[in-house]
């Protein structure tokens, strides 16, 4: 597979996409970002083939965008006229209603095949610096449809496999924000909600794995995450209130001594991973 | 330093001691535990020199008590007349207000120095199959003298240097209840609730590493972990209570669209792990 690949936004999962396309395909890679500094520092690490502009975007077999939500929306809007009908436009957002509330049907409307698509793979920490092309070995590709050709569908699935993704899923728009406000969306809440605990400062010497663990995304890029938790707003709140009502039924047993009812309820927990096989 | 250890209970930390000491120092380990296939896996493997009972404790020089709380003052309370005044006696509860409402005055009618202890170290699996002699190196070593003689502190603070503690650090009951709320039992607590999602059976392929974190000690032992909780229900269900507080602060901006109030919040979280160099 030699195309041209175009990437909005080399942040950690542009750069990082930039990186593993240069390092496991023989794609031509151009970046395009508003920072100059870190256009040059792609060049020169070789995560990029060459600064792009508006003008690389009519040859580009497959348009990256990773922006955030709205960002890539408005980057669609202003270049529409310049994407050709044979290019795969892609996203790499971490919430898809929003997203697939808007491109597919102005894909439809100027003839170009768009599929969301989610990288289930990050870091706590942000940025190009960050990015690794390495970050998605074995990781999860979540792929959103939305109405794409099916030949749309199989080709990101084969550059998936070509990045070494370790699988995809294909899902819903509303499937996909609900599993994520679970399995993503809570515990970054968690975390900044937890650190946020006047014991938090004094924590070293008296914590290991289990502070470390919990409290490891609270280092968090609060202008993107403000926007995914807001997108996803009736789903996190669903997870948020299901979550509190077990925090408050294990601490009522707590405050009651009641060691019985306490135990059962741990139980439950512990026979949710046993039956995964965690 | 040869010495002659007792280890009451080879479950994981009991165990992890035992390999420990093997290990690292020449001591000699006796091992007791109501369980004889655990004394005989464990003398197999050479985690042990002898399978030990009553008898032994009169020539201990160091006796570790790694039961449940109740369990390990049960176990002093019935052996009190067999403990020389040059024993040190210690245990490694997770909690340490119901352990020193007891032994420090217990140990001083009887002769003999108490010093509670706490090494910060765990895993998701329980029980001797999961020992380790490597499980503490680098880990804290929490030290609750609650009166005990300075020697006998110093003598336990050589020996966790010895067995690879990374440090050690001397507090009262009261503050190590309170940190360890935060940071050991807070994470336990919520892994469990976590877990109890309706979504989380359906977590594969749609999850990465936030997921993995935050649920990964809800594998619990229910047994140990209620009598924790419920010992140390105060500073625990404050804890719970800062969480959900904040928690519901953060739900709020999320619920309003309050895209500035929730990146105040989200940053305030950021802000904390970055003051700690994390």
């Amino acid at each position: 597979m030699k195309k041209n690949i175009v990437i909005v936004g080399l942040g950690l999962i542009g750069g990082s996409l930039a990186k593993a396309f240069k390092k496991y395909t023989d794609c031509s890679v151009v970046g395009i970002d508003r920072d100059s500094s870190v256009l040059n520092a792609a060049l020169a690490c070789g995560a990029i083939d060459k600064i792009g502009g508006s003008e690389d975007i009519p040859s580009a077999d497959v348009l990256y965008l990773c922006l955030y939500p709205q960002a890539d929306i408005d980057f669609i809007t202003q270049h529409i006229h310049l994407i050709n009908p044979n290019c795969l436009v892609t996203d790499t957002c971490g919430i898809k209603s929003e997203i697939c509330a808007h491109l597919p049907a102005t894909a439809k409307e100027f003839g170009f095949p768009f599929v969301g698509g989610h990288p289930m793979a990050g870091k706590e920490q942000n940025g190009f610096g960050a990015s690794d092309a390495d970050l998605f070995r074995g990781a999860s590709y979540l792929i959103v449809p939305c109405g794409a050709p099916e030949q749309a569908v199989d080709f990101l699935k084969s550059i998936a496999a070509e990045l070494g993704f370790g699988g995809t899923v294909v899902t819903t728009p509303e499937h996909h924000d609900k599993m994520i406000a679970f399995t993503s969306q809570l515990p970054h809440v968690l975390a900044c909600a937890y650190v946020m605990s006047p014991r938090c400062p004094e924590h070293k010497g008296y914590s290991a794995g289990s502070y470390r663990d919990v409290s490891r995304v609270a280092n968090i890029n609060e202008q993107l995450w403000a926007e995914l938790f807001i997108d996803n707003r009736q789903a996190l709140t669903e997870e948020l209130d299901t979550l509190m009502e077990h925090i408050t039924e294990i601490k009522n047993a707590v405050t009651d001594c009641n060691a019985e009812s306490l135990r059962t309820l741990l139980r439950r927990g512990r026979l949710v991973k046993e039956r995964l096989g965690e």
